[in-house]
């Protein structure tokens, strides 16, 4: 059956989110939130923006989903985020207990995968999802970077 | 010596802040940070009343915090908090790269350092500074739920 709704085009709309940030002199990283096939939230990291090391793009989708549904729960909802999440925004997601996280490129630097950090545990997590598109943004970003 | 600004000092402001959110139906933790002697931004678990289970002491007082300094960096502070952070707590407090933590109670359930999370290399922790106090506190809360 034909599929549009897809994990590949929500993440498509995380990486807008990321591209949005890279505008910005971001890190690009972009997430959405979605809940029964509807974005709720969405997000770019705002570290510099906002002069605010928690300004990660996952943290802000989930403030903004939290407060859009009422819940403190995320239990039925999607996070996509093109980037692996780091120990505080896994941190975050475990007390949202969301049903799910999708992310694009690993980040075997500070992810929370590779820092063996916990999600909830009825949260499901896949990892990939146009890893490469993500990994290409953030490659943009640190030779824009290094030119100064 | 006499002390008078010790982490004894510290530390019963941030019960100041504990008791605040007792108040308010929250669980009762409160945390300050400190930069050269002086307070320079405090917090309370807001989760209830914000609705954003993001919005833990910790968290609150360090987005205050690096907002007072214009700096996303902590490396000259302090944090006093009366319960242990969780892993997103400790996460955000890796990305300040804060100089020091002080934490009152451990929390054997979500504590950070029971669940093996890391903070920044170059950040001292000390842990049980009014360990009791902080204790009853949350116990207080507690009890109060029960009898609803």
């Amino acid at each position: 059956m034909l599929q549009p709704f897809d994990d590949t085009y929500f993440m498509r709309k995380a990486l807008q989110e990321a591209e949005l940030g890279l505008t910005k002199g971001e890190v690009p990283v972009g997430a959405i939130i979605v809940c029964n096939g509807q974005i709720i939230a969405k997000g770019h990291n705002q570290v510099e923006t906002l002069n605010d090391p928690t300004a990660h793009a996952e943290m802000l989708a989930f403030t903004a989903a939290t407060n859009f549904l009422g819940s403190k729960y995320l239990k039925d909802c999607t996070l996509y985020v093109t980037l692996e999440p780091c120990q505080m925004c896994a941190g975050a997601a475990f007390w949202t207990q969301i049903g799910r996280i999708v992310f694009g490129a690993a980040d075997e630097q500070r992810g929370f995968q590779h820092w063996h950090c916990k999600v909830h545990p009825k949260t499901d997590v896949t990892g990939g999802v146009l890893a490469t598109e993500s990994e290409a943004l953030l490659k943009q970003f640190f030779m824009q970077m290094r030119r100064g």
